[in-house]
């Protein structure tokens, strides 16, 4: 029996690589049964540089995944691809390019300028910030300020899917539900504006409350993973969405990136 | 004055199209000047979608963005293009069909297989959970159980940086250095193995320092502000830095994922 053999491939790139990496991550992912192995090349600005990466890519005859802005760099490594037969797409020229053909106006043609700190990437800091600030937060002024408020029973998912909106740009506030607990009525102010209803089916919310508790050290069934606790629950938060009048998200089997991505459309946010 | 024209630009995905974004965002960033509206159709799964999508885009002459896994759906979207004229590259296709080719294996052929709820998922949840759980945590179980530790004086940027390692996938705990206050004496288990030292530059942390008062509604100048003080907390914080023997980044002018890079480089983390 012979070893499976790896799929070698790179991430060249003037900058930290991060579209290159989602681009092969995409790909690769069709490919859950072939073995590979990343080779990251990051921060590349020299002829010199970029023909190392590429070398050591013919190397291990890798696949490479290619950002750099500079049109000359690209050009290097598309003659050496074109020489070698290594398989090499630049991702950004085609459409550098053609938007140069279009508007008429050159590139700026400085690599990491979707990294530079601009007012946009303040926002976004501060969207962060704030989301740690008020992660469980109730306090009326610092709902005024949230662009969306997640609500939710215990084990819907509002931590890591506030912490994801945060990284977007948005300035997201989780508040737990729990029958014991009155709401802010300030809530009531903002409805179907902000306010996304997070929910979950019972069964998913029963493991997944199971898992806490042993993660916890603590005895896995309680009151907390009772199947009535939760279908009460369940109703309270139901009966909260109805009177908010707000959307309400079933997460389970939704990635946190596919929860966003709805939370996105169905609050019609501005696409940051 | 003629108003500048927009530039439309169509992200096209049978998931949610992140990927597209992603690359549609690097290209135009380097277009600061021209004006953009972004249209997105996500999920879309069926000719009549695509094709509905493909006119859209006609209608504007939009660029479009494609991450369709499905190659059907793709040579529809190429043909149609092909025949208006329209500009549109498959992202994806051209590496899928040639890790086909090289490995004799065929794509599962399956849409938003990235976002699927697996091992690897979990893990990068509880990550962001451990984040928000032990923002400022001292306790020797979790910084043993910690990925990466942050350190760092007020305003070096603790909090956003946590949150972007823990949606990368990273279990990042961060405490804040006051010299009032003792580090926890675990962290000299730890080191260079794990530990980052955060630093920046004095007169930015005194800009930083004094939005952050005005933001809180507290007077511009104080100790805290002062160049005084935020001396004596950079001198304190590198004494540290160097009884622990930690790599120290300074983040001054790089953005959150620049210095996420260099940290996974400088810890040697997995790429994940």
């Amino acid at each position: 029996m012979t070893a499976k053999p790896i799929l070698h491939y790179y991430i060249i790139s003037d900058s930290i690589g991060e579209t290159a990496i989602k681009v092969a991550r995409s790909v690769l992912s069709q490919f859950p049964n072939v073995k590979t192995q990343i080779h990251r090349y990051t921060f590349i600005s020299t002829p010199e540089q970029l023909q190392e990466a590429l070398d050591e890519a013919a190397s291990q005859d890798g696949l490479i995944f290619m950002t750099v802005i500079d049109y000359q760099l690209a050009l290097q490594a598309e003659h050496f691809c074109v020489k070698t037969g290594l398989i090499c797409y630049d991702l950004m020229h085609p459409y550098i390019l053609e938007v140069q053909r279009r508007t008429g106006i050159e590139p700026v043609a400085r690599s990491g300028i979707q990294h530079e700190l601009t007012d946009a990437y303040f926002r976004r800091v501060e969207a962060m910030e704030f989301c740690m600030r008020y992660d469980d937060g109730r306090d009326p002024e610092s709902l005024a300020q949230a662009d969306l408020i997640l609500l939710g029973i215990s084990r819907t998912g509002k931590t890591p899917l506030s912490m994801y909106l945060a990284t977007m740009g948005y300035k997201v506030m989780n508040i737990p539900l729990v029958p014991e607990s009155d709401i802010p009525q300030d809530l009531y102010k903002y409805g179907e504006s902000k306010i996304i209803g997070l929910t979950n089916n019972p069964k998913v919310l029963e493991k997944h409350r199971r898992n806490r508790m042993i993660e916890f050290g603590m005895p896995e069934h309680s009151k907390y993973t009772s199947p009535e606790r939760i279908q009460a629950e369940l109703a309270f938060s139901n009966q909260i969405y109805k009177e908010l009048d707000c959307p309400v998200l079933n997460v389970s089997d939704r990635s946190i990136e596919e929860s966003a991505s709805i939370i996105v459309d169905l609050l019609d946010l501005p696409v940051v």
